[in-house]
């Protein structure tokens, strides 16, 4: 097929293979390096994240060279199309290096409005969750089924997640209890991996705070077109990051920000 | 061949392909009906959890009808040879609830003096992760491959699980956080999984309280056939549960140990 024959859809499934044959090699390696991105804390830059965002960059050079780039690793690629992907080639560094299956690899495509599709690949297991442009299914070990969000009304049974207990700023966090005192469950540590289990109807909520657009435009993309709801903690477009919040459905989204509100930044 | 050619791994495998062909069907399956086994707290069992417990007690009762069996959710048959199977189908059915790939299904063969062979096997993503009668080896979705733990020094370089930040009680989660405080990085929610990363020498230290012995029999027996080491708070044998500290070698685990005494049970 020629580049104009290929769909959004299948540009993305193609950054998504070309991301898990880059990083694949590097997961579970003896004597994997890190670096620290900010001197204070530990954030690890892993050569497979690295390597994954230059293979999606140069299949998008040569298939998209009209569309711009955003991603985590490499200065942003202006294009002249109005349309931007954009690139977590491994979304939970810390995960990765824990050897936890719970990272990912982040692609979503974007225009001045948001996101218009999103993707969230965990190249171990082999699942790949795609939202946007009139579909949502994921494909995983066990085959292919869509996805739908979970119709959960009220928090007190609902299930809860973030990344990290700490969330954030003290602030971030005392939001985040504010919720979580009300729900049925609350679990860490699943990273983006959280936000693919609201668009498969497993959970109902992700709370986090301080993301990055990359780490959230896919999550917003998969989890609307299976029917959830994703804002900042002010009810507004959550594309730029900061505060999210990722609902099942409007019902609990209603819910949840009215508890959060207050500890919007 | 008959039961009596068959090896003590070759019959764990078989309970943990029984237990796999059972759950499989319940995972993320919608509608999955929980009951609460404590009045008080979260503790859903689920069918998926007595479906492949029956199942594994179906094959001893059959293969092994002189050992006994110790299983979470049906009453213990005592055995003639003085050896004992220990299962857990389901550990970290919160996990499983949620549809997070990291519970398992926990599989040990023990005598009076502790675990002689222990598996960890997570169906959904076909992992499985066997340790003692000297093998201590995992195969998954890449492949097989041999298990060794770390060999990191100093708690200040160490990575750190426990399942969710309570711990347990406040004496609990005081002395984990005497811990946590010194290492590294520190993440939660991986139920068992996290004692299969400690084997695959991907993290260093996982800390848990108020455990029963079918949670720790098959951590214990693969960890230390990987190298590790695994005691509780006392830095007595774990396998009867409570505190535990399982550590990716002596080094470490003499350094947390001095950390964790003061808040031994």
């Amino acid at each position: 097929m020629t580049p104009d024959a290929l769909s959004d859809l299948d540009i993305a499934h193609r950054l998504a293979d070309a991301a898990r044959a880059a990083i694949l090699p590097w997961f579970r390696r003896d004597g994997l390096s890190a670096e620290n991105k900010a001197a204070s804390g530990f954030d690890p830059v892993t050569a497979a994240d690295r390597a994954a965002e230059e293979a999606m960059r140069r299949l998008l050079a040569d298939l998209r060279p009209e569309d711009g780039v955003l991603g985590e690793e490499f200065a942003r690629a202006e294009g002249t199309s109005g349309r931007t992907w954009v690139l977590d080639p491994i979304d939970g560094t810390r995960g990765f290096l824990s050897g936890t299956p719970t990272w990912g690899v982040l692609i979503a495509l974007a225009d001045a409005g948001g996101p218009l599709l999103g993707m969230i690949d965990q190249p171990y297991i082999g699942e790949r969750f795609t939202g946007g442009n009139g579909i949502a299914e994921m494909q995983g070990p066990h085959g292919q089924r869509p996805l739908r969000t979970r119709d959960t009304a009220t928090l007190s049974e609902a299930i809860l997640f973030s990344t990290f207990p700490e969330v954030g700023t003290p602030a971030d966090r005392a939001g985040f209890e504010s919720v979580a005192r009300e729900v049925r469950l609350t679990r860490y540590g699943m990273d983006c991996y959280a936000y693919a289990l609201v668009a498969a109807g497993q959970i109902d909520l992700v709370i986090e705070a301080g993301l990055q657009p990359y780490d959230v435009m896919a999550p917003i993309a998969l989890i609307e077109a299976a029917g959830g709801r994703v804002t900042n903690w002010r009810g507004e477009p959550a594309h730029d990051g900061g505060q999210v919040l990722a609902c099942a459905n409007a019902a609990l989204h209603a819910q949840a920000l009215d508890l959060l509100r207050p500890f919007a930044a």
